[in-house]
């Protein structure tokens, strides 16, 4: 199959009519039904960079651009929407490896109520897949954003961390179990979750990327407060003990919230959490032992 | 300044609030208010594809990614929005370029009314662009769409065809006017004149990006019907004089259309066109000569 052709295929893939979307692709642009509040974000993966095709499927990168964009509409609190994917394809890619990225694209698209709208192919030097998602909110005091902590407030989080570093390093030799490979391979948006910490009255929120110690601290920064974090307290994946390296190797897609103390029952009722500490008033994130002393998350790094 | 102080630097420079925008960047997402149908379309240029950094400026990749991306909310008939940009910046990128390529982004955007409200921007092997736009429209009628050509309608254009593949190959060393290379390296997306031919009733509309030969075989198609066009009417750009090689140069980023001919004199009211020939029954795109026989444009190709 030529380049051209190959494109062809590819964008053919790329786009569906479903829910808002009134015109998919075959257009020179998607229309969409639009009222309320619209959530847009746009990210780019690149091989070598953010993944490496030697250790990841076109499937997994496939389902990884999307998800990480995901990952950003579940952080806001809002229902999913559109999904339009931008993939530069190298020479040799192939028709089999485009096809499987796409189709781990659309189920996880499928799977979480988002529909791939439109898209763009091209050639490049390297695989890039920029995915730009839109989720909409009926209105903008339905959303949650990362500056809304106070002083009082309790720090929480979902789901469990050091998962996605630790399988990367077990890509990279060490020792450890396939789940964590999945974990780094396969990070699941919180979509979900993220629109009950909303709807349960979550005052802050974003997710976790760069690793709770970087993210509170994004956190903090939007809220003009301080957040303490007891490292202790922080769920770590099975297979992670370190919590230092839970909180700065990153990827984990978690979602990291804050809310008032009298909003912790209807947060529990409505989420698995986990809680980690408290907003006080002053400036950045602290991580303490359990003896209370600071622990500085310095040496620590984002796994990449 | 190190990668990601440039990175963390080109962030910031990317989105800000206005127009409908009511949260910019820093968040997780932007968030913008919404109404009637938004139209978005996801278009991307990589160094050695779509341009070549020898020949082009970082202001003009900037200009020429939100440009093509802006023709097609254009070639729709929809205000143009907001946009979304992510960047893969290659080692020894810099600074300035950096901010140049989004500085000529933003005075685009500035000068056409669109606000950029997100970006990202990563590392990469080459200069990569990809710009996610939104439109609006009050509803999905407003709109023009690739399928409305019906048996009966004129087929126009607007502006002068030609220039940009003319520029191009100046730019490859064939003698020529600094005039044709600026509109190669500066395309405008003709967004007033997609309103105003979508108000004056324009039953089909498509950017020219692949040249009139094969995007008036794409309006033929969608709209199931065929397009003829008499290649002599062509609207040629000073210092081009072959209409063969304007039909299919490709890259003008003009609008051609189907209209009506009750409103031929409406849409001349509004927009400089230049009509072109008729829709009628059948298939696909037929070029004619003066003398009205069929002009084979396969020995011409969109040049690159």
């Amino acid at each position: 199959m030529g380049e051209l052709a190959l494109i062809a295929r590819v964008k053919e893939m790329l786009g569906e009519p479903g829910g808002r979307v009134l015109t998919g692709p075959g257009d020179d642009a998607a229309v969409v039904r639009a009222d309320g509040v619209s959530v847009t974000s746009i990210d780019t993966v690149v091989d070598g960079v953010h993944f490496e095709l030697a250790t990841h499927s076109p499937a997994d990168v496939g389902h990884k651009a999307l998800a990480t964009a995901l990952s950003d509409i579940a952080a806001m609190g809002a229902e999913p929407g559109e999904a339009y994917v931008s993939l530069a394809l190298p020479d040799g890619f192939g028709e089999e490896a485009a096809t499987q990225l796409v189709e781990a694209m659309r189920a996880l698209a499928l799977r979480t109520g988002t529909t791939i709208a439109g898209g763009d192919v091209v050639s490049g030097p390297v695989l890039y897949v920029s995915v730009s998602v839109t989720g909409w909110a009926p209105g903008p005091e339905q959303l949650v954003y990362r500056s809304g902590a106070r002083d009082g407030d309790l720090v929480g989080v979902t789901g469990e961390l050091g998962g996605s570093g630790a399988g990367l390093l077990v890509l990279r030799g060490a020792p450890g179990s396939p789940a964590l490979v999945e974990r780094h391979r396969r990070p699941q948006p919180r979509l979900a979750e993220g629109r009950a910490l909303a709807a349960a009255g979550a005052s802050a929120m974003i997710d976790v990327s760069d690793g709770v110690g970087t993210d509170a601290r994004h956190l903090a920064d939007s809220s003009g407060v301080q957040i303490e974090i007891e490292l202790a307290k922080l769920p770590l994946a099975d297979g992670v003990s370190d919590p230092a390296f839970a909180a700065t190797a990153g990827d984990d897609y978690e979602l990291l919230f804050t809310a008032l103390p009298e909003r912790r029952a209807a947060i529990e009722a409505a989420v698995p959490v986990t809680w980690l500490g408290g907003v006080r008033a002053g400036a950045g994130a602290v991580f303490r032992d359990a003896a209370g002393r600071v622990v500085d998350l310095e040496g620590f790094e984002h796994v990449r």
